[in-house]
């Protein structure tokens, strides 16, 4: 099982190398290309809207971006158009053109494994933050970002379970205010579930130390090292996921707009303390880590204390016996001792008194 | 005895685990629920009421809180309402929608495992601190939460066991100023005495730190190690529960606030001090603890130091002189010294001789 | 090839040990010297003008720098002066002369070494960076000074490959914004391209880390260490050419300048997210690199510890026998043992039971 | 006489110890309480004072505090009041209440273990700081505390040993510029003259870090570990009395006052900068002792290795040897060689070659 | 001469130690007296004055500083006073006076040791750095006071070697601005070639530390663990002395006086750069020592791994064989064995044959 978990992670960590290397192929392009710098998650890109108000709401699905943008622009409502899939670059392009963002912006959205951040442009507002998913009790994340104006408000994902379903059953049910509210709520509303899908993460990460641990403390064994240093690396990935988030928030929360309103500062200031909270969760992680490590060499090096009490101990009590056996092996003509007729039993008894005085010597010492 | 006092961490720090776990079960709901995330720690849920001023206090116990709330709106005088016990969620559900308080609070008062913080929602205010009780010579803690606006603080505790008793005995006897203050120097006195609680959980740390260190020079035992780490884990988690806590009281120093009186600001840069105080008791400890970890590796360096010298010095005498006798227990049919008649005897002062060179040589090296 | 490897990185030590020395020259001299402090590497400098607006792009190279500036004089367009090579220092003289920029500028041209940075000199803005290139698969990099104001950018590179080739050809090809904007625009383009070729240098760097670490885990050299200390300070030369860049680009976005437009604020900010990623990625890999070395040492600590178990084994197996045999191989007359039938059958049983005991204990602490 | 000065550092530490364990009595009690939380150092509280102006200066013992504050009260010259011994609280009582000072002043003034901090109370100034003596080669410290307004100036000290007796005689005698201005240089002078003490502290640490280090050259012993832990923590209580003094001056230096002159502020600046280098000294021992014990552990772990050196030389030389004797010691009725004439002294000289072949390997080696 | 390499550093460290150690006399004494902290390192003080303007330059030197005081007076040019040693107290008394200067500027020239700093003074600026020469390739530095103000600048030195001969040369030559600019150039001029000699101060430790290395990779030695420490001390030393400086010269960028001009700024600007680069220095250096002391002690555990291996693969290969040969040697009557015609043979040939395994083993295990 160890095994698997191993490869599992080699394989997570490949993930995270992947999406850090891409970006080289753009050296020396003009900025603003609209490249998609990931690997392809889903067979057939997703467009999904959903319009809605406080009386109605509505959910489609479509083919082409083009029936989607003009369902928008028919719509009185306010629109929530959520695409899954990266891969096929023009749909990207034409929602960029429609809503006149602007082409860095058009960028960003493809170039996968950004930072988490908040760029204000005037008219509108671009977010990007990570969501944590697990998979068969494996970590995969996937880059969420967020556009949003009045009126609009538009969700790019890399990977096919759809990551906001409860928000949309909630949005349908309608609980909470949501359905009452602009797309300032809702893009804090995605935010939160995404910040509570932190803590789905590094819970899971914790348990997975916790597990280590107590195997340390029961036998250590040799490939707890390279699993060690392999969490450490998952912690820092896990740390500059979150890290950035807080400054985007404190952004978000600063923010001036018309289609802001100012009842929306105390749900993000929320947003912002779990965020904090998520922040020290990692920190105490990150800190476990390094313990673990320290106590897994402290383990080892006690454990080779041990051992060479053991040689010491064995050889400190017969090499003085086997240099008796040696003298009285010697073959000298004249050994009077020798001749003893208990000369034997005496030496026999000789060694065992050194033998239990050494002894007597390392229980004083606490050796034994 | 140390058996009891690991398992005793243990239960500890599954406590911690558990509140930070809790958060979980959250990801998509509503901002704003009232939903308990702790264990229920008391029974039934205490609702106590005092009402005060300078001529006269009353103190009364309500069974339920539309009881309270009532005869809170016919007072006069200054209330301060006394919640313990979070898991009738309804409870501070009719606390919130009374007093109109917002629902993030509400959410917040029920959220135990909170960091210490203050939040302003204009016409109250929202501080939340964790209170440190000795527990049978062990370390509990709880959240506390209190709410204070013009002429009314609530406090929320998770525990049965009342933090503020000694409190509520000076406003009876009507020592110090408390009586003829309002509820701004009444959150500032409780906040006080939470403070001085740290220095008592602090105390009992670097009690039990003392005893381990005594132990350390005189004694290093295998389970140091695992209780140290614990240690570590420990002190981390008193700073994380104090830390915080600087920021939200500098907020509560800024406050300006019709219910606050600019006099309080004397006293709440007086708790500042102790906090700031408290916190470098903790940077102390927290360096004890890294400290006696290097200590405990050093000790055990040591002692292998000295185990190898027994094993060298042991070895070093012997094994040449064991040689010798081989030799002399080899079987050539020529080997003249065999015959001599002093030859065992003289091998023997040879060999005597050699044991006093080595002897004199690990002298002056300082082995022995 | 290790050995290649290894030769390579101390050239490439050496050149940055070179350009940190050369400052020591100047003691004493005036401030605003035009003294060259690098080494020659190019044979001729080349002057290469580009002149261009967004109908019209001419692309002409000069043998004297006289005539380079004519022709700029003359033309009307944006004009950018590219001089590859600066051990011809006049050639600096005379631009810093013509275009009346300040001598400490003239004196930083020439000045190789420097940390990245940006000076306002109020009509002209001073950019200093580093260029990284890949030349057969070994890291070389550059200084490339940027001046620019209305009309005019200068860039100064040190080496003859053209650092700047793929945005030329975009220039010429018309693609981009880059022919319909000012010189404001350029400086961008130019900084973006060598952000980029950051992502090379570490890209390359994290690929080697990555062989390093195969390498290590399965099975560890000597040479390694001597290695891993050298990509220490290899990753900590990258840093020092990385993070200055930040507070430059930070002022760049800042300037208030007529030859500045404001639509460049957000392509700056795009260059400056791009920074801020490759500081993460440095620190990423700082970090790697000291973990590799904690991991390479704790391997080492742990194959000791599996060697000294081999020596405790066999040691504590064979010396209580060889006793055995020793005692009777002693020369008593009177050893009863050794006259019976089976005596010698009997020690080598009780011999091949005191092995298996011992095999048992140390099964049992898990030692085999 | 180590032994001794090992005790002297553990009654130091005890000393800190209670100092920071008395604040816990508190919990519960009203702010402000008249309550001494230190030990009793003084037999009789002294009461001092002196009034001085540019002409005169008068100098006077009271057995009553009433006497001399009728005293203050009918001079018309600047008072200093001095105060020796807090256990007779009722001292501090009439003192805070005559001057109308704050009843948190008075609770700071008895709260031994306060950090230094400098509170401006509107109509006059509340300053904490240490004081540290060398007695009897042994470092003790006391908190001074000094409250000074429009004319009067009073220290409180918990130490018989009068503090400040150079001042006062450099006062008696006119020297300086003491005599000629306000309370606010006289709390200038006695702050400069406390500052100029922990010099004195310091310079006695690092004298006694500098022996440690030519006897851990020397020779290593097993208690210099506990005393380096003890160093590292006499060090980390020295930092924790400077450095928040860096702050309470830079207060001291803003401070704007009826009864402070502008011209204070240089006098003010040159006792900063002597903190800054007091702070400056401090870190360097506290990195002197982190050196200290890392010098300690390679010196060990040196040491280890020679002596490993040395088993592995003589086992090695030996053992090999041994085998050979086995072999001819060996009772097969048909060995040859045992029958040769030289058999013996040619198998001595193979020994005999063997050996210097292995010290040959061992030169080359660099063992020997 | 590495033993005269280590008796130069210790000499350089008591330097420091006296340096700083020297503050102490003066606990108590009134602030602003004129006593002198160092040690005489001149015989006679030098007083040399140069007056000059854009037409002219006169350089003289004066027995007494009356005589100095007094053509200064006279001159109408810009003048520089430069004393070398501080000794004579009553001279840089004379100088104080007569400019007027405060009397801790007095005290602050004659306390060498000090921090580089700047202090603002209205109608003078107090300038203080430290100035390193290389003598006899061993590194001295001295304290260099800097007064300046309008018309006249005065620089303190402690050591005869004049710091400044080229910057006076370069004056005398005509060469660079100093000659037409006012006192603020000058005070720049300085700063900019101490800032110069901190390069040649880190080249030269610089230098020293890559022999370390070389040495430390060839062949490791007892020595060098002290020898690094000190290293580690040295650069601690330069770090002192340069990080403050950064703090000074950009308050020196602000300065707002008459006798400053703003096209100084530029020039401060660059100075400033320069210090940014020498601390970027020191900081390499400083990681440098940390990094070869790590290296040193993986080092010395990587040969303790050889050694291990070497006793163990020998005592692996013997100690069975010695027994096999023990075995043999046995005096029992009834040994089968021994009496086989070829038994002596066989056993030989079955020694081999267990050696030829155990080799194969090691080889497996790689440790052959
Ligand atoms: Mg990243
Ligand atoms: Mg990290
Ligand atoms: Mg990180
Ligand atoms: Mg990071
Ligand atoms: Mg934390
Ligand atoms: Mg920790
Ligand atoms: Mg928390
Ligand atoms: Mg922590
Ligand atoms: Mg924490
Ligand atoms: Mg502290
Ligand atoms: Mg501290
Ligand atoms: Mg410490
Ligand atoms: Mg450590
Ligand atoms: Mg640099
Ligand atoms: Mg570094
Ligand atoms: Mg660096
Ligand atoms: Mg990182
Ligand atoms: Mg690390
Ligand atoms: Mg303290
Ligand atoms: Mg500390
Ligand atoms: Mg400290
Ligand atoms: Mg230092
Ligand atoms: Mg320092
Ligand atoms: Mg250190
Ligand atoms: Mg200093
Ligand atoms: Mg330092
Ligand atoms: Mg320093
Ligand atoms: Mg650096
Ligand atoms: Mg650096
Ligand atoms: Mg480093
Ligand atoms: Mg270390």
């Amino acid at each position: 099982m160890k095994k698997t978990q191993m490869a599992k992670k080699l394989k997570f960590k490949k993930q995270q190398n992947k999406k850090q290397s891409q970006k080289i192929n753009k050296a020396g392009m003009a900025p603003g290309q609209f490249i998609f710098t990931g690997e392809q998650k889903t067979e057939k890109t997703l467009i999904q809207l959903m319009t809605y108000n406080n009386e109605q709401i509505v959910e489609e699905s479509f083919n082409t971006i083009d029936k989607a943008l003009t369902a928008i622009d028919q719509s009185q409502k306010t629109a929530w158009l959520n695409i899954i899939g990266l891969h096929e670059v023009e749909i990207t392009k034409k929602i960029v053109e429609h809503f006149n963002f602007h082409k860095l912006s058009g960028e960003d959205i493809l170039s996968v494994g950004q930072r988490p951040k908040l760029d204000d442009y005037e008219h509108y507002v671009h977010l990007v933050a990570r969501m944590f998913h697990l998979e068969q009790n494996d970590l995969v994340d996937e880059q969420i970002t967020i556009l949003f104006k009045e009126g609009i408000l538009i969700t790019f994902q890399e990977r096919e379970e759809d990551a906001f379903e409860l928000i949309r059953t909630r949005m349908k049910e309608g609980k909470g205010l949501i359905r009452s509210k602009k797309t300032d709520y809702l893009a804090y509303a995605l935010l939160d579930y995404m910040v509570d899908h932190y803590f789905i993460a590094i819970e899971h990460f914790g348990n997975s130390l916790e597990d280590i641990e107590v195997e340390l403390l029961s036998e250590v064994s040799d490939d707890m090292l390279p699993l060690l240093h392999h969490k450490r690396r998952e912690i820092a990935y896990l740390r500059r996921s979150v890290f950035p988030l807080r400054e985007a928030i404190s952004k978000f929360e600063k923010l001036e707009k018309p289609f802001m309103s100012t009842e929306i500062k105390v749900f993000i200031r929320d947003v912002y303390d779990h965020t904090i909270h998520v922040m020290e969760m990692v920190t105490v992680y990150k800190d476990s880590v390094g313990s673990l490590l320290e106590l897994y060499m402290s383990i080892i090096s006690n454990r080779m204390n041990k051992i060479m009490k053991v040689l010491t101990i064995v050889s400190t009590i017969f090499i003085p016996l086997t240099f008796v056996a040696g003298v009285y092996g010697m073959n000298f003509s004249n050994m009077p001792e020798l001749t003893y007729k208990n000369g034997y039993f005496i030496t026999l008894f000789g060694m065992a008194v050194l033998t239990l005085l050494m002894i007597f010597y390392f229980k004083r010492k606490k050796w034994l």
